[in-house]
């Protein structure tokens, strides 16, 4: 049965929580007494995050609405508060990587580091821009860190909410920098196995947008260990195939909808689950041409970006990853057959399924 | 009065409580379970937060005898375990400062992104050293970061407890990350004024190392607000005298004693108040020669760090200096004067304040 069999118009939609997720953002930069301290780091946090699509805290508001959270009222008003975390957490994800990718760009704008660094240049300050650039960067990270934990932590739940959310939440961060960590060695190993790569999409992407999204929500609603794995396995299997619709856009989405210029994680030489397939299929195919042209691509040599995507297709490695998506999206709907979700949560769980792994943005 | 004839050896000692701070900080890593996903980041900081002089959380410590916490019993047990925060938020503020100052060496060992950049080149991996180290160091940071908010969250304190320690604790993270953003500033604008650096030694040190540890302990203890306001203007001051003393070692320290090479200050061109009262006193006292020596060494062209040093004691600068943290000292001490500090208490603060003003490392 696919996604679209499954998924009812009827049951509560996710999405509309977003325009309260946008308010109590909103609330919660005003209500930061020591914003004007450090005026540059905030002015950063606040446009990077209002520029959100809210994807984490939208998965978590399913897993509150799975358990059996209320759509209104003041104890959901405490976790919508509580969910704006995981849009500073993102913002200090974000800003942190791409100081570690050298991007440039992000969410169609001039990714921190690179403002910074402009900002300095433009003002003929002393010392190296780019160096400079990367420090308030990292710094804009340290304080979105900071004030994601302070979200959840003064979002007026329940002590007893706040402790089980804090077990999700704290395996969240330790997994998205693990991944992120893993990501990084990957390439200075030169690692080219697509075991790898899937372990690094299952913590960086998976565990840290879908999984533990959902996991925090769900704790926060006080969800029994039945309901929590089958929502965590969904959301492993949600995450993983997110992760490679993901790769497949970096590489041949719509720079205008993706905000990002397409090709980025070619000349990054990003170490993707697409890359280790092909390379796969190109060795067993005896194709040593297409083989090295990976390679080179991978240990950001010149090439030409246009035959590595021409390669991307033709030794199927596309289709591979293009059928995985589809299989994994099976697996996610299965894993929530026998669960005990509120039925009107479900259908919301399916729609966000389905637009995480047939999107084009 | 001075600090020696306010010090009695009477009194509880806030020293005490260093071995089980060293216990908690043992058990809070051994009840990491994901500790395991990312053994290089958790490696220095574990390593890293094991060498800590404890300076603030046995401020803290202070602040809670001084409000009345009791000094043993569950409730101390918990305030220990949270107070490990300190020392993980520590490590963070160190190991991503020392990617900002470029310094090499902490705590008698090499920077993290040192050490990072040496296992990169020493086993051959692909890419650039110093960038990896960079990037790694980030994330023993912001890991560092995640667990010191963990540590408070899940030290079993009362929610009421943790809601009042929240307050302090996020106006220290703050005030701590613009500090550090500051003194970038400074340092891009050539800024040469007292004033300025005075205000980064404000927020980087004496908020952070002090004032809102003490702060954060007397919440905890539910301090009211005429304790709490005379705890931190004694930590305010002493704040600065730590700061402005740590400047003169790290110009004229033993390097065997204080753990870092003598002369860092100077190469890394810091913008100290030593530095903008020696250029002042340079200024007034119409010697161009010795002025435009400090600038050279402020804006890091090579210059003699001997002639240096010489310059910062004959302009009176270090004279100037001494005599301010002698003025701090006296002016912490009257803040407590008719502070409702519980009498056993009053001793452990000024023992403190003794060694913050006075030391050698």
């Amino acid at each position: 049965m696919t996604l679209a069999h499954r998924t009812r118009p009827e049951g509560v939609s996710a999405e509309a929580v977003v325009p309260r997720l946008d308010a109590a953002l909103e609330e919660f930069f005003a209500a930061r007494p020591d914003a004007g301290l450090a005026p540059e780091l905030v002015g950063e946090i606040s446009e990077l995050s209002v520029l959100g699509k809210r994807v984490r805290p939208i998965f978590a508001w399913c897993g509150w609405l799975a358990a059996g959270g209320a759509e209104t009222g003041p104890e959901s008003d405490a976790v919508v508060r509580a969910l704006v975390a995981l849009e500073l957490l993102q913002v200090c994800a974000l800003v942190h990587d791409d100081v570690m990718d050298r991007s440039t760009t992000r969410r169609g704008r001039a990714a921190a580091h690179v403002a910074f660094a402009a900002r300095h240049r433009r003002l003929r300050w002393s010392g190296d821009p780019k160096h400079y650039g990367d420090c308030a960067a990292v710094l804009v990270g340290d304080l979105a860190l900071a004030w994601s934990d302070d979200a959840i932590v003064t979002a007026g739940l329940e002590p007893a909410a706040l402790s089980r959310a804090w077990v999700a939440w704290q395996a969240m961060r330790v997994e998205m920098m693990a991944g992120q960590h893993l990501d990084l060695l990957a390439g200075a190993r030169r690692e080219e196995s697509l075991e790898q790569a899937l372990r690094v999409a299952a913590l960086k992407t998976a565990a840290y947008t879908v999984e533990r999204p959902l996991h925090l929500g769900a704790a926060m609603a006080g969800a029994g260990p039945e309901l929590v794995e089958a929502l965590r396995s969904f959301g492993r299997d949600i995450g993983v195939a997110f992760q490679l619709r993901d790769d497949l856009l970096g590489v041949f989405g719509d720079p205008g909808v993706t905000g990002k210029p397409v090709g980025d994680d070619l000349r990054e030489g990003k170490r993707t689950p697409l890359m280790s397939i092909a390379l796969g299929l190109a060795r067993s195919a005896g194709d040593d041409a297409a083989a090295e042209l990976l390679r080179d691509c991978l240990e950001r040599r010149p090439v030409n970006y246009r035959a590595v995507e021409a390669v991307l297709v033709e030794t199927g490695a596309v289709a591979t990853v293009e059928s995985k998506i589809t299989a994994l999206a099976a697996s996610a709907v299965r894993a929530l057959d026998d669960a005990p979700v509120r039925p009107e949560a479900r259908s919301a769980l399916l729609r966000m399924a389905g637009r995480a792994t047939d999107r084009r943005s």
